[in-house]
């Protein structure tokens, strides 16, 4: 591909809506163009490094007999109802309307619909297992779109979906899709690690998510120091490192005490010179299903020092969304006092107490009247937990669940998600197939997603340097980039051309920066664009019949005659 | 690909909505299934046919210097109202709100984004010539969808638009494009046609569309034996073939008879024993614009044999769509009697006259009075025509307009479309370049669509018989469809799975048969499927050491030695 005639436009300026640095470049290399609020049009080099990567997802799922299908972005209200989820999505699903008054939505994923395409034609038990995938667009009317592709409303995914006639299959299907998201990203030259996930409103027990790590991920990952355990840290389990000392303390007399104005732990904790995590803090929650009327006070402790983990807390109650927190006002209803003396003893609602509080003694909780608390509380005397359980935010540092030493702290990008369903879509939609005994049962299912167009700008957000991107070379757009620095030069662009013809015919993919331009704007340009390696062709360095190769990661140079470029570049990209 | 791995679930009974062979057989053969009316899922056949044109479509287009991007299936009302088809578009455009209550429509076809997406960048006319491509899911909300993925709602396009300099050069690119298609379908292996043809909504002032003949095509088409001219009947020039003999007869005087019940031609050619090609048929259209409240009412005259052609009516009197035809009631209004009885004579609206009814002489037609026709009328006496010209549809056996000969009728079913589209979209977008003079100048564009999903179809529906289809090698899903006949038979299964690994390692792309099925399902359901070449492997040819391979087209069969097969399916598939 030659420049001047792929409508490639670089910027120098930063965009102003642009926050993070593979958004940046992508905007500034013109591989994206934003069309509206989330929604972009991708450029030929972008399309390159998004196929590119689409290929090693097809190769890496057909290994493993995963089959590849098409189905529809419109889809009919009906299914969606079928699965509950028509109203459960919420305003994240588009829905319209069309020219026959028909209700209709853009497909933001597809369990229902592959649900449908499955359970009209298996029969018995010798038509599974399955496993069906797509690489599709996809519409997601996210209320506030940003980070370029990391966080669009339309963009393109691979989606599979796996069906079982028994948990023990499903498992199995579950683990060959983990090794395939695995040998997806080793082959992707990116740094990744998979976690232990949430499983949100997709469903299902068992998830597990992969991230690209970037220090501007939007997760937070723990990760043990022996490789043995890692967790997206809204499902990680909190455990101190070092087991507080057994506190011998006699147990004290209950008093309350004025402390007017102390309205946080901070506050708290210098009045009374009691370190944040031997203090308590009580925080209040519903525990009602979202959108619904009632308000289901329930109180939460955890220590000074911790943060309460809102999915934790889901997961206890049993709920399908994080609780939310009470307002002032909901607070002052249930307690009689405003929060920031608020506390568990007198309180007739369930109260649920984190791990960390429970060896804590002689303690201060807020007396649940303003500018008053009570000191040397304990629990089971002054008052009673409904359940103990950890419910704070693991952090770095805490005790490694399931091996030797502690957590490590990461960010990431979440880029792939896979989660064993269960029967939730096969029950609410009735897909059954006749078991070996002849009864009618209902398909195991599971499903696994990868974020095609977000893995190629989270691999930027990895990979880039002050002056642009740097790609891994398995989706790097082009491996080569010729700067052909004297476009008036006829030797100059003879040898360019007959370069650019003979690297292709030995499998090397080029591209030909053939603009009208100067040499110090075409080197820049390159760096911004950041395909592997850069060759500069100028009447200076035909003198002496040499080219010039640089390697954009660590932009050592070296000069080649012309006849060694080939060679030496099959080389470098082992080919 | 393995067939108990797959999810194809082939049907014995011809699927009620389904009209046409191509339709029924992918349905049948499990290719599609319907998600909603008009909407389709691919399965892994079909989609394998779908990317194997894509490609086909891709390598033709970027040999040509054409470069591919991807565009935005949703997109913003703004653009569409710069070019005026928010409206124009009618209710095909399918339009929703999104969550913020801004106006969007499902991308029906790219014209207004890619102008946007070239405008912003392009400044001068070094930046030019450009010919941007994507491959594509469009959706147009047919009122009517039919026929599977021949007028589906949802279907995946390749579009690409061409950015010129000047009208010379746009033609260029135009003629670059019509070479390309030449190309593309050449290779498909489908006996296909290119014919001059109407620009419809999306402007332009050239155009030709690209048909694959079947007999059940929707368009009509006319084709000079000598190869020199083709055109779709819609804008076909309609000369007779035998000119008629000058007609000497001595003009009578025009006299008034009454024709109680006589509506029709036929009836009025019964009762007459006037031929039809020399009675006069009298028309009224309305020239009014679409949506517009005035009636322009307009009459029109052709020889009682012929029809009418809307299209060559919209050219001749410039409107954006072809002129309706006025109700009975207002034929009335304008007229004074009810149709069957009306003539042009002592009308005050508009005359057109077809060349047709110019040499004739002394003709009858309706007295404007119910029951009544005038016999002996000749223009330009009791009445003048406001202008004489080509208005009647062309048929077969009427002269070639560009050689010697008549022309032949085909049908066809339209697979791709080129339009030199001019400044329509650059002047209303504002698409403008500085041209070398420094002037600020409106690009030249064209546009070009193939629609991928359709062409598969069509070929179908060109090349099938009353077992199923017979895929051309080109698209063919697979090569070959391995029968394992004995799935219980080890010997049998391991040649199968033996042949199947050693073709797949020789380039041959296989699909095998290894469900629990009797040999005689088997043999059907490939026959069916339409792969060019069938392998059966069964124990008792295995006894002799022999498989037999069964070409789908012709049905021949050839036993051949297991060791033989690679290297035979090798010379058959020129591989």
């Amino acid at each position: 591909m030659r420049w001047s005639r792929s409508h490639i436009h670089t910027l120098k300026e930063v965009p102003t809506d642009a926050e993070i640095a593979s958004h940046q470049l992508m905007v500034r290399g013109g591989y994206i163009k934003k069309l509206a609020q989330g929604i972009f049009t991708y450029g030929p080099l972008a399309l390159r490094a998004i196929k590119k990567f689409e290929n090693i997802v097809r190769e890496e799922m057909d290994k493993r007999g995963a089959v590849e299908i098409l189905m529809p972005m419109v889809q009919p209200r009906e299914l969606w109802e079928e699965s509950h989820r028509w109203a459960d999505m919420g305003k994240g699903l588009l829905k319209f309307k069309n020219r026959l008054d028909q209700d209709f939505c853009l497909g933001a994923t597809h369990e229902e619909v592959v649900t449908d395409y499955v359970r009209r034609d298996v029969k018995s038990y010798r038509d599974l297992p399955l496993n069906l995938y797509q690489v599709q667009t996809k519409y997601r009317d996210e209320i506030r779109p940003r980070f370029g592709l990391l966080r669009g409303r339309e963009f393109i995914m691979k989606d599979a979906y796996s069906f079982d006639v028994d948990v023990a299959s499903a498992h199995r299907s579950y683990r060959i899709m983990f090794e395939a998201y695995t040998a997806i990203f080793s082959r992707l030259g990116a740094k990744f690690v998979s976690v232990r996930a949430d499983s949100g409103s997709i469903g299902g027990s068992m998830s597990e998510e992969f991230h690209i790590l970037a220090d501007s991920g939007e997760d937070a990952l723990l990760v043990a120091e022996d490789g043995s355990f890692a967790a997206n840290v809204e499902v990680c389990p909190a455990l101190d490192a070092t087991i507080p000392e057994t506190n011998n303390d006699k147990l004290q007399h209950a008093e309350k005490f004025a402390t007017p104005g102390l309205k946080t732990i901070d506050d708290l904790s210098k009045a009374t010179g009691v370190a944040k995590h031997d203090l308590v803090k009580t925080l209040f929650f519903s525990a009602a299903e979202e959108g619904s009327k009632d308000l289901k006070p329930i109180c939460v402790l955890v220590r000074g020092s911790d943060e309460v983990n809102p999915i934790k807390l889901k997961s206890l109650l049993k709920l399908a969304n994080p609780p939310l927190m009470l307002n002032e006002k909901e607070v002052r209803d249930v307690t009689g006092a405003w929060p920031g003396s608020c506390g568990p003893v007198g309180l007739t609602i369930p109260i649920y107490m984190d791990n960390g509080v429970f060896s804590l003694k002689n303690y201060i909780v807020g007396a649940n009247e303003d500018g008053f608390h009570l000191r040397n509380v304990n629990h089971n005397r002054e008052y009673s937990p409904t359940e103990v359980a950890d419910l704070r935010v693991a952090r770095e540092g805490d005790k490694n669940p399931a091996g030797s030493g502690v957590l490590k702290s990461f960010r990431g990008i979440e880029v792939g998600h896979i989660f064993y369903l269960g029967t939730k879509y096969s029950k609410s939609m009735n897909a059954t197939f006749l078991s070996e005994k002849g009864d009618a049962t209902l398909i195991e299912m599971g499903c696994y997603g990868i974020g095609i167009s977000r893995t190629v700008q989270a691999v930027i957000e990895q990979s880039h340097d002050k002056d642009g991107i740097i790609w891994p070379e398995a989706i790097a757009p082009f491996h080569v980039h010729i700067c052909l620095l004297d476009i008036a030069d006829l030797k100059c662009a003879t040898v360019a051309n007959q370069l650019y013809d003979d690297l292709w015919a030995a499998g090397v993919e080029v591209f030909m920066d053939d603009r009208d331009e100067r040499p110090g704007v075409k080197f820049k340009d390159a760096d911004l664009l950041g395909l592997p390696f850069r060759i500069n062709v100028g009447s200076r360095g035909l003198q002496n019949n040499e080219v010039e190769v640089v390697a954009r990661r660590s932009k050592e140079m070296e000069k080649l005659k012309v006849n060694a470029v080939v060679g030496r570049m099959k080389d470098l990209l082992r080919k």
